[in-house]
């Protein structure tokens, strides 16, 4: 497995990181960790890779585009020391363009995505052994609707964030695409955003596939 | 993977299969799963291989010992038509001679379980294409341990019974002490009897293995 | 306005005309009309047509389709001798097809949508003075979506059925789908089935129209 | 419609505003709109008008005076840039006076009522493209009564500021009168004060027939 | 005073009477008496004459009409053998003439009152030492509302009956209308009908003073 | 009656004026009273002696002793401009003296208690029209009884000082022997202590009687 | 220890004796022991004579007089086949007498309560091997007080059964006139009726001493 | 017995210690004691001794490590200036090392745990009149147990610096062990480290029997 022995792993993003973990909870604490795929995560390494020792920590907050992920970086990120950190984010960035236009929000433009997010993979990339890029997803197959479309878009660009810093890049789209094609998105989400626990199992594959746990030998 | 595109899986025992299940949900509906390793077997399976659509039913009840599953055994199994079955029971058997002597209650002895157990698989294999025993374990490697004694006891009368009628054993207790050997049994039990996430993690791996759930493909 | 003072005018449907009625409320009496589209239209009746005096009775219920008004459309309609009568039905007769195959349901086919449909209509229509159906809907403008597509195919099941016995046709669809040319869905709905205030006032308006009340005299 | 696309319309007042409003949530945000006219006022626009954007929030605080007005006006009124504004304020200032004197509380004089009112529309009329005057009022017919003949004298004042500045006034209680031509007020108050559904449905129609909502169009 | 010791008194009305009773309570037991008129006449005689030992027993129900009393008179007045039975009914005979005209109610007509109250008057004196007939009210001075007029109205028929039976009558109406002379109704009442404490103290004080209560001497 | 029209009467006590009121409340405003004599006095003064229209504030604080009172004097009397001042002081200085001692809690002497109500009476006479002192009690008719004897005590300095300030005094301990003549202190409190509402109505009676309150002319 | 080895102890009684247990708890089961008395006899029994494993069964019922014992002494004691019974029973019986006089309650005698007493201890002795007879008690020194007179006088009665069927007799008063020679009541109890944990434990001691728990070797 | 009349003692130590004490409460106020030893504790002195007058202090808090009641000695211990003091720590200072690793904390040692005992110790011994040190505990036999092999030496080193200052031990590991000779731990604890009530009962049993409470005379 890519993660060393005793090592630290930060999880950041929105609400689908946070999943209702207890925010006065110790970084892997009780509570500390959601009912999201970091608890699956967490689950699957503590109950099935156990001599590996990773401390996982949760750092999703409901609601965060990537802006609101700037202004906590230095204490949510920065001041836990993470060996590795993996970040999921910009389904908000695009959301809020589609509902938040009555509230006249001051909408993340791919621009302000882009540049937020290079600035931070730059700043941080010197301070951990590696970074994992989780793509924003949206639970659509039709590429045509407006809202999977910008996903898309925004992906695009996490993508080439990953690229640019040569860093390990999970296309969660695909995989939840890839399950789309047997069965409705009903039976892993009510909006299409939020996965329930069977959604949440298909991002910790794909995050735990991309560390390389060994499943068959465990 | 061993279960038949759209097959039903009944999966019966007590707390440990339980794990808060809404009693009164529709079978395979909101909140029928509960929170443990049958919650985990239906995210991997309508999560991961979404074309098999397998329907999963939450079958077990707080404080069963096989007595108990017998008493149910017609409405929770027979009435249900599952396809498959599997069975997880036997704590509770020898948990109340250790617990239940203040309270005199009668307890299940080894002969009323392998006989109860025989009989309940003698009636019920005929009628499903097959049926997982999973033994009943305790989370402490002290083999003297008067505890863990008894329960092997019991669990080695599940593995006659399940070789008796040629149906497969699911070893868990082998993949507790697997688990045990690098981590202390505080991170998956606070009892030593009831898992958390990561611990029902290794009992749903331990099953979804036995019915041949190809991990590297999902 | 089309109904007669005095008169008596049951609402009947799903969740969408349930919204959280007291089903322990007096017919008309406290709580009894819930927060979405019939408690808009007792509002505007009462509020803004006083002199017409109508009594507005809540009868949807969570999760119904066509099969379950069947079996209690004796006691809450024939039994409360309405006036007039208004049916919202079909949505879970298709969302079922969707979101109901893990658990094995028997879904509702076109065949016995209508069937049904037309026999209600045929026992109810000589005992009233007129019979309002109203479209099921979906908010999605992509006609291809498959979902859409299937309750498009219903909702012309229930108009071709208003024709059939000459009855008002409400088209909510087409005032959803107007609605959705300016705005995303996600301003009237989380999930794209159940409204919010303003997705209701939707709902309202296109049946206050259909009755006749005369907005620009009150 | 008078309302210019976009466009961002504060509501300000006492208890009849507020409704329940989350005092937490984001302007136009979830939670922030109550139960009251103002959220019937959101329901119309953003349903029935979606392509006019209007951005709608509710600034009622319960128990206000125009006294507490003037006290929050900065931060409630001119640091929120509305484009347009509507105030109902006055019931307190006059209820005040019949149910305050064992508290021995200081009450708004007409005096004070009407130079507080014309103060605050002074500093606001330049900063904003419309200010819409609604009339306080009490749900009674008999004009002798002395609660009535006090609110009259106060909506009187309201009338004539209107006037003075040139601002459009709405006779709500004009349009309470009409109802009650027709039915007892116990079916839209249940103190002749605070309006439940369909009295707010009134008051909601009162104001978008006075911004000119084209009924007939939508 | 005019009960006797050691005797049983049982009240009789509607949410007047009952204020929050307990059902469940044993008749003069702990929560059994309400927070109303009841609960302080309780309290008078219990604290200011315990020598007379008097056993007060609460009856109301809440939205009790006559129609209502009569169907509960036999296990909630004949079965309790009370020595003296107080009565105060007709306020909901009245008010859903007003507001029940929408739920399309059975209203109880004067004749039926009369009948219903002189019916029970009749089966009832001569099992008990005394009945205190209790005028409905209705909080407000102006003669002509049509409620008062109509709660003036039902109050005579109860006044008729207590002289056609020669029981004595107590004229809350006018108590209440002293009150009215020197405050406004706010201090006594949210909506003209239910009573807080201050104006139960009214009614206590207008049953006590009839029973003959020496508040000088106590 | 002794209190002038539209004074205001503070009543300043212990957890026997207290009785729960809420400390958010306005003065007189809505919840302010509590259930206790207090909450019968306003209600007497309001509902019998409309005219009067006095302002009545409840100040009592649990478990208060005379030390408290002395630390919030300022603030709780002072700063309120009573027109008409009560005060009930001195259960928890006896009681402390019997259940205190384990907590080894500092008691309020003889002393103490005699210098600080002077101290109080002294500094407040001149800025008030009356001050009512009313004595504390112990509901125990045996005056050999440890509490009873301690209480009566310092009822005794009270009863001093009023004498000394020329101050009515209200002998509540007189009224609860009158009544534990007749019945048991059951049916007035649970500890002898804190009242029941009819043990509150003795005392609301005390007070009224001695600022004069006309029963028979109400 | 008089109790022998595996042996079952029945606790009957009232509100002392029951103490907030689980009705719906399995006999000795969690949650069957409530607070008092009866959980301080098992937690010695359990923790400090582990070897004797006796269960201890609490049956004691809130508000019970030894009329109620009679009714559910099939059931509470003869069904349950205890080896030894506690009885205390009494201050109900006693109290009723002078905190039911105004709810007019049938009050239970001396002769009724020695006849009762009597005829259960009659039945039941023969198929036990011992009675534990506890004394009623009311924590006040006082010897003339009327409640304590009256409680002595039912304490001979059941001292008098005792001897009369030469069954053990524990004088629960004596104990707790002992300790009140030190400290006031107040510290074991709030109304001289129901101990709290320090009151429990004198009547825990008693009993235990009774039964000869060997406290220096434990 | 050792402690001398009128004294005070307080408790400190973890959550064994704590038991649900409210920390909002006065010290031995109510509610003070939690439901643990130390309410055992205090029961039996305030019941069974009560001439004795000891006030008993809890100080003990959830999850505390030696490190916590050296950061909290000046206020929970100095400042209460007691006269004597019981310290039971070291049971999370043992379990972070098998429960924390994940969570990646800072052990405490065996020589931080001695050096701060030592030195809290030194401090505190000549304040008071005595310290009772009392052994943290594990609940299990097997003496190789790895958690039980680890308090054993924490133990030790409590009993060593206990011997350094002339300190009386109280061995509760040698009390539990003999208690588990008899019945297996489910009885007294869930976890085997946090006891219930007979559980408690063990450990005040050993304080008291340090202290000299004489059992025969009470």
């Amino acid at each position: 497995m890519m993660l060393e022995k005793g090592s630290r792993l930060v999880m950041i993003g929105d609400s689908v990181t946070d999943c209702g973990r207890d925010y006065n909870a110790a970084p892997a604490g009780w509570g500390s960790y959601g009912d999201g795929y970091v608890s699956l995560v967490n689950a699957c390494l503590t109950g099935l890779a156990p001599e590996q020792k990773i401390m996982v920590v949760n750092k999703g907050v409901n609601g965060d585009t990537i802006r609101h992920l700037k202004n906590r970086w230095q204490q949510d990120v920065i001041d836990l020391h993470p060996d590795y950190l993996s970040i999921m984010i910009g389904i908000n960035d695009v959301w809020r363009q589609f509902d938040g236009e009555l509230q006249q929000l001051e909408v993340v433009s791919p621009q302000e995505y882009e540049q937020t997010y290079c600035a931070l993979l730059e700043q941080t990339k010197p301070l951990v052994k590696n970074i994992f890029i989780l793509s924003p997803f949206f639970m659509e197959l039709n590429r045509n609707d407006p809202m999977r479309r910008r996903v898309e878009e925004y992906a695009e660009i996490a993508r080439k964030a990953a690229k640019k810093y040569q860093l390990p890049y999970v296309d969660v789209q695909a995989r939840i695409d890839r399950y789309l094609q047997s069965l409705s998105y009903f039976y892993i989400s009510g909006d299409r955003v939020h996965p329930n626990l069977p959604g949440h199992m298909i991002l910790a594959k794909a995050f735990l596939d991309e560390i390389g746990l060994e499943w068959n030998q465990r």
